[in-house]
């Protein structure tokens, strides 16, 4: 008989290393909770709400109707041999049926492989976009169209990252996709944090610790990681925040990586992306900002589009050494091409209805009434937070996400220690248990030694979920009083 | 000015090692030249056929209808609120409707992130097409939905693969990559070759020798890959020879990696599965193979279904430790999920309309004239190779491609080298400058010292292709005859 050849104790250590708690045992137990429910067993809770993950169709957010009419027909183009009747019983419009076929002419098929890169004209939609967006122009041959963000992020960093002496910096907290993919190539994570006190700013005098402390412990720091606006903070940098980053990397010559999925959602002030604000610097200060290298990522995820399943995204190369961007192009052919239909659906994201055009109304009336209600949302689980005891909550300023501070009584702390957990996870096992609602422990992201966290979603439609925690906190904050 | 970071010389050294020619040198030059006939430049042909990759509905392969239908209204739901023009207007039938309503029931909207492995339902379905398709049971639980069997294999390879030390057995010639992400995981690619002149077989002595000398040069060799039918050559294994296989996984304690992409590509005999002659082996000799680890991949890019730019696929997982499976289960949830919408065809592709459906002659008819056609071209490309001097080829058996010998005279070797080209690469590139058809030279997937190959798919429809082929091939050996 043969004996299993593979073990926890030969498999690649990396893999063991990595941690990502979005999707761990929290979200497992979850789902578990969600089959009994079905099955008819009975719990304290009648739903489970996952509020562990930036997932909007899952909790009820409609797709834009544009975007989904359009893939309809991307999947069927035969439905376009009667326009009329598509018109007449389905309610497409003109401006929908047109775009469908652009896009076909383009992917020819949504079921063959399109170039590795992804299909030239969605590229240059997506150039186009850009350079509306910044006021700058932008080149479809920088842009790699990809399978959500998180396949961009792995992409950039397989290729920056040559083994453990690579150092890139990664706020803290941050989302676990930096520091699981640093795991899985044995790179070293070298972090910053973000300055609670001042609504999760990025502060360059942290960033400058961190890399002095790297440099100390001689690692080769490459490259910053920018989350814009925060997951799991929501912090959006202003252009003067973002010009002492782009000022750390030309002085410090690291490649910028701008992760700017959220860039549509944000509640306070206004999104600048970094290649608006390197551009405009490098025009004032001719020649000073010529060697930065940027990647700036995005999404059809998160914003009002919220389509996660569909796995579509891109990133734009800035400032890369040709050598350097012939071995992007490698990396990504290995993968063949990103899915072609969340092509599709990123060229719907980056152009769509306009003005005049049949679609518009409706598009914005879906569009607006998502960013509405994700606002209202925020504030109102906000508003909750601040009359929890022990519980500190900065300002909704964008994202998907609260990430309030937790202050729990050490008899609380002594109970998760004698439970082999830490705080923060029992805080939320907890919570899961008597409520069935699923948060992630700030432990998951990173947070300053001594501090509790922990990372809600405001997708969940109803404020019933919310009075939940509420009574739970309050429960478990008389149990553990000391 | 900052100067640029990143560099050939930095960058990680696995990415600048990988080889990936499928969609290397040939490929962009290709397209280069498919963009020069569409602006109008005069060139010696007219059209570009890729010949280099299986990508069928580039070269006029329809998809499924069935599965079609069914995706158009999963990305657009409210067209199920008028199921009577959906079938009047547009000839949808009433087992689209009900499996459109199933799957949606399963993943609620193809916009939202689904569980990490796949959809539950979707899961089901495909241990369901395993069972009957082998005669044993499977177990949703084993079944890890992918984007594509590509990102299957790197999944496993990541986990197995301990670094340098690590070795894999792969087969020579492969498709290529296995030998790319054994390079980004800086682990040890083991060859071992298969034997042309017995039709591409896989031939257990030259495992033998291939694990005796990895051994010896001190490799810990864990997993041995069989593509099953091949690629590049086609070839099926026998229940014998996978008998053989799996005899020797368990003597040395090896991992199987069944690629079995191709399994309904099939002219010469019949499928068998690695999975159901393990359930065999393990029946008939209790307690002798059940330590065997195995993991079997498919796809929903190949077949007759096609559909590479969905990005659909399985691997089902047998035999492995709990504890290596949920280290599988973590690295997985880092890319969050597989792509919603190509789970849902993956479902059409293993649970098909049967008789008694509505959709079920139409599908049938689809099905078999596609299997036809890739018949019929198969052999017309084998009779024109069989004419072609110094040409000699395989009887097509399998998959998409045939991957013929060609013996170049002395000078055109002579020319090559001059031209800083290996013989095969030459032979290739003046093939595609003189015809505008892309195939790919044999280097690309690994050939015998000595010998010379190229591979090429028979999607292209129509002969005219293969006319130019073997007139360019006549006028090449005329030029460097002797």
């Amino acid at each position: 008989m043969a004996t299993p050849r593979m073990s926890r104790t030969n498999i690649n250590p990396n893999v063991i290393n990595a941690q990502y708690a979005v999707r761990g045992e929290l979200a497992v137990k979850a789902e578990e909770y969600r089959l009994a429910l079905e099955r008819g067993e009975k719990l304290p809770f009648d739903k489970v709400i996952f509020a562990n993950i930036g997932n909007p169709q899952q909790l009820e957010q409609k797709p834009i109707t544009f975007s989904r009419q359009v893939l309809s027909l991307l999947e069927y183009p035969p439905l376009l041999q009667n326009e009329e009747a598509l018109k007449s019983s389905f309610g497409y419009k003109s401006d929908v049926i047109a775009r469908a076929k652009t896009l076909l002419a383009d992917v020819q098929s949504v079921g063959a492989y399109s170039q590795s890169l992804g299909a030239p004209g969605i590229r240059q939609s997506v150039a186009d976009f850009i350079a509306r967006r910044d006021g700058f122009p932008a080149s479809q041959k920088d842009i790699y169209l990809t399978g959500g963000a998180s396949a961009g992020v792995s992409t950039i960093l397989n290729v920056i990252c040559a083994g453990k002496q690579t150092g890139v910096l990664v706020p803290i907290p941050q989302y676990p996709l930096y520091t699981a993919t640093l795991s899985l190539l044995d790179a070293t994570c070298v972090p910053y944090y973000l300055n609670e006190a001042q609504s999760w700013a990025t502060d360059v005098e942290e960033i400058r610790t961190s890399l002095a402390n790297g440099e100390k412990a001689g690692t080769d720091i490459r490259a910053i990681v920018i989350i814009n606006p925060g997951n799991p903070t929501g912090a959006s940098l202003n252009p003067a925040a973002i010009k002492d980053v782009i000022d750390i990397a030309a002085e410090k010559s690291l490649v910028i990586i701008a992760d700017e999925v959220y860039q549509t959602n944000v509640f306070k002030g206004e999104f600048t992306s970094f290649k608006k604000r390197l551009r405009e610097l490098q025009a004032e200060f001719p020649g000073k900002y010529d060697g930065i290298e940027l990647v700036s990522l995005h999404s059809v995820s998160k914003g009002m589009v919220g389509e996660c399943g569909h796995r579509g995204g891109y990133f734009e190369l800035v400032g890369f050494e040709p050598e350097v961007v012939e071995q992007v192009y490698k990396f990504v052919s290995i993968n063949l091409c990103p899915p072609v239909i969340g092509q599709c659906l990123l060229e719907c994201m980056v152009h769509p209805p306009v003005e005049g055009e049949e679609s518009y109304e409706l598009y914005q009336k879906e569009y607006n009434s998502i960013a509405d209600g994700l606002k209202q949302r925020a504030f109102a689980l906000y508003e909750a937070f601040k009359k929890m005891e022990g519980v500190e909550c900065q300002e909704p300023q964008g994202a998907m996400y609260l990430f309030p501070t937790i202050h729990l009584p050490p008899k609380a702390v002594a109970a998760a220690t004698k439970a082999g957990r830490k705080a923060d996870e029992f805080y939320c096992l907890r919570l899961l248990d008597a409520t069935g609602v699923c948060v992630v422990p700030g432990s998951g992201f990173g947070q300053k030694e001594g501090t509790l966290h922990f990372r809600t979603t405001f997708l969940a439609p109803g404020t019933e979920w919310v009075d939940r925690i509420v009574k739970f906190h309050s429960e478990f904050m008389n149990e553990f009083r000391g």
